[in-house]
């Protein structure tokens, strides 16, 4: 009898879940649309199914021992969502509670999609022996994931590690969490469009870039015009290194990480954002710390990560309970 | 029997110490020159030879379980003092293996000042059932201590908590340690002198403190002026206040604590710093964080937190031994 969780994470458009076993391989997977009814209950119907249908068809025998879950906002200590902006449901969802009438006998755990990820580096990644590090997972903005003396740092009220929010410019950029100069503002896949834009504004030098509008502008359409050697591009991710080198230095002298792993579209950008990251990294830092921290791209690069960190809560959990 | 630990606090000039009972109460004091003699060989000699005669002439029956040192630049693990700048012996110190020879059967830790300090709060302190919070002392320079999960932060290296050194302000002021803009050249007895030379510069209103030089200028003498209307005084405060405020909120973004101590000298200055410090933390805060973190003075204030902090150590040892 094979021991497995299930790991679902919640986006805004898609709900993904997968069945994972102790080693981190996926055996199968699916996804529901989150908003595909707009009603809370008929979505954690659908999923139930879907997650049943999923595991009847597993070709093992398998065992089911939890459930975890990464949400954006999600909330370690209530098992809720909580005023989620990207999510269809508002207020306060009590998530795990309304979950468990499905599966009455499993045990659920929640988190935010940035903890979860942290937990499967721990679990299934580069981070297994690793007691005090960081996860940054850069998407659309920048979540963390702090481990300290082994164990993920939630803080008082579950919401710890919203490294994104640390205001690096006073008086900077516009956030969507209604302040000015948070660093994911700066530094993630919006981010380095915005700056993108900037520099579009203040130089004069040809760039492809300044034929794709904002809307339709990505990430990766930058890695390749840097790749090709565009100005406009490579300025960029240099900006975008200046910012998130001086910012991790800092968080360095907080917490003195072991390592720091970086995840999401913009760590796929290899040496353009790494390479300034770490030379920045490297002139802020404090001496003591020096030559004594590595910035390295997470062991689960390319792989269904969210999937993974929710479903290493699980393992997580049960070995916290066996006091492993 | 009455249990006691040692606590010693290793300052620049002297080194206090203190006998100590697990409640926190110090039985017997004393302390000598740090650099009586220049040579640490004589220096333990003359520190043990006062430490036993103060636990002799105890009129209790004592028995001693363990000595902790807090120390600047203090590592935990390695039980070492590493270039600190303020005391004259230079490079790495294996302070605890040299003094294991006068003391050979007792447990003996050392660790930075600030974190003995933290430890001394969730000892003996106010933070006894907390178990997320962060303690700031406002000396000379600004130190730190992270609690999460219970347990003191150290890092991979043993030196986390350096919240002094995170750069508030890119090319701000010069800092001791080689850099510009930390934390502690705005935020600290020093910081707020360098402040009142900033406003004196910038301002034409009449000052008491335009008759004070620098050198003899201290944050007591600002505080007094602020007693009495000073206007250059109370403007130090309030921007001094403002830069604590929100970098007290970036703190929050990464570790959520429910409280913040503050202790130390210019934390004396009761609401002159607590009053702008609130303000900027309630305006610099991320919404999810609103009504949910407490900024307090220290539960040890008043009373000798370096000494006390360190005996502390002892009793986590032997806590963290037993398992409790």
């Amino acid at each position: 009898m094979k021991e497995v969780a299930v790991g679902i994470d919640i986006g805004g458009t898609n709900t993904s879940f997968g069945i994972v076993d102790r080693e981190g391989n996926i055996l199968a997977e699916d996804s529901i649309k989150t908003n595909g009814s707009g009603d809370i209950v008929s979505y954690l119907e659908k999923l139930s199914q879907n997650i049943n249908k999923r595991l009847s068809s597993l070709n093992i025998n398998s065992n089911l021992k939890g459930i975890g879950i990464g949400a954006p906002n999600g909330n370690y200590y209530n098992g809720t969502i909580e005023h989620a902006p990207n999510l269809i449901w508002k207020g306060i969802i009590p998530f795990v509670k309304m979950f468990e009438k499905h599966f009455p006998d499993i045990p659920i755990s929640l988190t935010n999609d940035a903890n979860a990820a942290a937990i499967g580096e721990m679990v299934y990644g580069a981070a297994k022996n690793i007691k005090n590090f960081i996860t940054i997972t850069l998407g659309t903005g920048l979540g963390g994931g702090v481990v300290a003396n082994g164990r993920l740092v939630y803080g008082h009220d579950g919401f710890a590690g919203e490294l994104g929010h640390i205001i690096i410019k006073r008086k900077g950029r516009k956030c969507g969490c209604g302040r000015r100069g948070c660093l994911e503002t700066y530094v993630s896949a919006t981010g380095i469009k915005r700056t993108v834009m900037e520099l579009l504004s203040n130089e004069t030098v040809e760039s492809e870039l300044r034929k794709i509008n904002f809307k339709n502008l990505n990430a990766k359409m930058i890695t390749d015009a840097a790749k090709k050697g565009d100005k406009i591009a490579l300025k960029a991710y240099e900006m975008t290194g200046e910012i998130f080198g001086y910012a991790l230095a800092d968080l360095v002298a907080i917490l003195s990480p072991e390592v720091i792993y970086l995840f999401g579209g913009l760590a796929n950008a290899g040496d353009f954002l790494f390479k300034p990251v770490r030379k920045n990294f490297d002139k802020y830092l404090l001496p003591i710390f020096k030559n004594k921290v590595k910035i390295l791209p997470s062991g689960l690069q390319g792989k269904n990560v969210a999937v993974l960190g929710a479903s290493a809560l699980v393992w997580q959990e049960l070995n916290k309970n066996t006091g492993l």
